[in-house]
């Protein structure tokens, strides 16, 4: 394409997109907003100080530029330091999923070769037990409030001592704005854990979406604005905790980290810090709202964006019931993750309840510049007609390039140049999403393709059922059959209350019989992962 | 710097930024909202046909990727359509500033190389005129709503005949994310014009930023958000409207082009069309809320940016008792344009309404990405603390990177790697800009700088006084002295009453009292330029 490039004049300024840019907002102004994490409270003036003390800490462990710094911390204002100075002396941050087993957290520290560790007391048994076998790291620096807590091994020192001798000023530097400047992992249901990675410009560009998306999904109120108050309840370690952080640090927000996720506290922080927007999954978001706190919290004013899993109509309704305002997201480790949003404006308003609760449990909206398609498995693009069902394909500014180190992994991710996410969808003629299933938890039963999620959606809506999850298990007949798991609200619940509740749906024709699970177990507990999703694979599993 | 860089799997989409993607977003599923244009009224399905029907006419009619097309038109839908199909067929989109001399008009038409040119009927005769002179210019296109006037010379056709024959789909193709999209011309005190050129990421990265900022400036009500009705007042060969445009149709809301400014039209359209959120220079303002059809209009729920010249406080006190909510702008040809924009908070609607007014007359707080400092002539970088006032330079990822084919002019507009805005200003500690005055409107008098802005800042605050401008005149004992030319709002204005109510805020410090101007000329108009700019230039050589 012989298009006409920009001619530069030999002193202009060729801007790159780095995170660094992110702070050329309106945070550098912001006197009167503060972060807040345990008893530690910043103004914007001395975060962008410590920002400047980490990264000159980080030089002098011997951290620059293609070197990799490995956080292992809970959600603190030490993450969020992280987030910004370690790839803005051009380093990657590599975000330990803390909650993997030890061997997997070595296999993932090996793989993303990191070279500096950052670790919180709670997991220095971690790193004891692996360390002799981690084949890169360097250093290793110590996260914690009781400094007087020995590191049980050798350490570069305690972050807090670091940042105070540190230097107050950095000149950061502008680098190749397709730098890496992120990288963590993803499990899947077989293998090794795989590395996804992110770069400056990427990382800008999500963050410019996401405050797009935020400010837009509620005609009624922005989701997150200048005067909101912001606290994550999505682990920073998990698709850094939807780039959020980054989105509420450019808007110069109030900003509360929680530390380790204990419902009590997280319900006690919403309402002393009159925390007006969280994102969360929906196990985080019933252990909120049934915490002991919950009783003295008003929880009016209060934004959620659930995603990860998805947002039953029963949860939503809950939520609505205790003031609370639910939003579904949608997106994915590889996605970075933002790929779309629930959006209420006034027509959706102007619906019954019920139809309000659908918008709100659909993935929603794409947000700008992402291109969506439903494909069929040969590639063929389908209608956005509420009713084809397919494959979900994406396209954007800032997805994975390609799994760490595994290109052919990666080639298969993109195959036919989009992103394939493994879900099985259809999209609405207005834009919404609505996610039927994963590909892998189809049901297939007798010829027929049943979605798990579709009849989780309908037990969730009988008045006993706390959760409820649905499997496919073999079946000599009929290939599977779906098993439902379900955690009842009441002791005496039965098994058939759930097939007469099923079969309403069957006689209006919103099922087809076969999708009535023949075998219930009710369980205290689902079997989660460690990212608190329901494990569907060791379900299935328990039950081969 | 050895950053890592991203590793793209084989099969991965580089996404690159270029206008299309624009489209990539809520648009393409709005089914409610407009754009209304005259007598036409397109829906956003329409409006995309209309894009790829254009694209399709403008390849019959030679035109590929590096060709210019030249557009001369009031502000219309063909002019929106022309915004997105030129540059996405990869081709040079010039909005030729029809404000120009016939004379300028060839010398632009020329220096930019236009290859096509789409023009409206009222400017057939500045074609007849130069059209012999125009050296590169293949062919024409007539813009018209009256199809039965003929071209006076030979054309293509008429445009809405060759989009009627055109097919409703086009392929576009993905380029460079740097090919040049749009181009057009500034005039400067001397000299020819110089062109600014910008590029598809620039354009895309200011669009989201647009958004940003108009869903962020008043706390109480977005500028502009998904439902409200945006009517530009800014001509489309104006920087792109300001590139409001292109956020206003990524955003999917209802738009309004009022094609030639009338003012009574334009009121009307406010009214009927129910108009949110629009923008446009001071005197645009002035002569809506004068207009006949004022009376009739409740100008309740209008939001208006101002830019291009200072909002004054006494129009902004007049708009406000119109329930007009006016805000201003900071921007230039050279820079996309948005540098900055009021924000109104929680915190400043608690301030006095005097005090409110100041914030909505100063040049606002830096959008998202837009590094500002203030130099001395050496370069040297001043405090952000409400005083020191120097040269205005920026860096941001949308500023033209040189002058078209002019790239010392280029070089010495960047000087130092920082775009040189010609402007004096100071920055408030809270990040707000604050213009004090042109480079070269400062008033050099008896060893002191006096601004020119300043003063008629507090000249504009007399009840009697309508419109008002400063300028230096050569003064043999003090070098310059100001002189002031005023539109008067009552006939019994006398000079003597300007000089008193200044010589208040010599009392109280505010000025010293060289700064009062003794030459004091009641006009019934100022003089303009062709982009409506109060014309220093030649009220200085009338004078001389």
């Amino acid at each position: 394409m012989a298009t006409r490039l920009l001619q530069s004049a030999d002193s202009a300024y060729d801007y790159p997109l780095l995170i660094k840019q992110l702070l050329q907002s309106n945070q550098r102004f912001e006197t009167e907003h503060q972060i807040v994490s345990g008893e530690h409270r910043f103004s914007y003036a001395q975060f962008n100080e410590r920002i400047c003390r980490l990264a000159n800490a980080l030089k002098a462990a011997g951290i620059g530029p293609g070197d990799t710094v490995a956080v292992m911390d809970w959600d603190s204002h030490r993450y969020l330091e992280c987030f910004f100075a370690v790839p803005m002396i051009g380093a990657v941050l590599h975000t330990v999923n803390i909650r993997l087993s030890p061997g997997q957290i070595l296999y993932t520290m090996n793989h993303a070769e990191d070279d500096l560790v950052l670790v919180h007391d709670d997991f220095l048994p971690i790193i004891d037990g692996i360390k002799d076998q981690l084949e890169t790291v360097k250093g290793y620096i110590q996260l914690t409030d009781q400094p007087e807590n020995a590191c049980s091994f050798e350490s570069l020192g305690e972050y807090e001592a670091l940042l105070a001798k540190a230097d107050t000023a950095y000149d950061f530097p502008d680098f190749d704005e397709n730098s890496i400047a992120t990288t963590f992992y993803t499990t899947g249901t077989t293998g090794n854990p795989k590395g996804v990675f992110f770069s400056h410009r990427q990382l800008v560009l999500h963050t410019l979406n996401m405050v797009n998306t935020l400010q837009s999904r509620n005609c009624d109120s922005a989701l997150l604005d200048h005067e909101g108050v912001y606290m994550p309840i999505t682990p920073m370690f998990h698709v850094h905790a939807w780039g959020i952080p980054y989105a509420a640090t450019m808007m110069g927000v109030q900003q509360v980290y929680p530390g380790r996720y204990e419902p009590n506290n997280l319900t006690r922080l919403i309402r002393e810090e009159g925390v007006t927007f969280s994102h969360c999954v929906p196990t985080i978001l019933q252990m909120v709202m049934q915490s002991g706190e919950a009783a003295d919290t008003d929880f009016n004013g209060w934004q959620v964006i659930i995603g990860g899993s998805a947002l039953t109509p029963g949860l939503a309704k809950q939520a609505l019931e205790s003031g609370i305002q639910p939003f579904s997201a949608y997106g994915m480790s590889e996605t970075c993750p933002l790929m779309s949003m629930t959006r209420m404006d006034k027509n959706s308003y102007a619906l019954p309840a019920e139809e309000q609760i659908a918008l709100r449990t659909r993935a929603g909206l794409p947000s700008d510049l992402v291109d969506i398609q439903i494909w069929t498995p040969e590639g063929k693009v389908l209608a956005n007609d509420g009713k084809s069902a397919g494959e979900l394909v994406v396209r954007a500014p800032w997805l994975t390039q390609s799994y760490l180190n595994e290109p052919e992994k990666g080639a298969e991710l993109w195959q036919g140049g989009w992103l394939h996410t493994g879900d099985i969808a259809c999209i609405h003629p207005d834009g919404c999403i609505e996610i039927k299933d994963r590909i892998k938890d189809v049901i297939k039963t007798g010829g027929e393709w049943i979605s798990s999620l579709e009849i989780e959606r309908l037990i969730s809506q009988h008045e006993d059922v706390a959760a409820v999850t649905v499997v496919g298990v073999p079946d000599e007949r009929w290939g599977e059959r779906p098993f439902a798991m379900i955690v009842p609200r009441r002791e005496q619940l039965e098994a058939e209350s759930i097939q007469q509740h099923l079969q309403r749906f069957v006689d209006d024709g919103t099922i087809n019989k076969w999708a009535i699970p023949k075998a219930i177990q009710l369980v205290d507990d689902i079997p989660k992962t460690s990212v608190g999703k329901i494990d569907k694979k060791r379900i299935r599993a328990q039950l081969a």
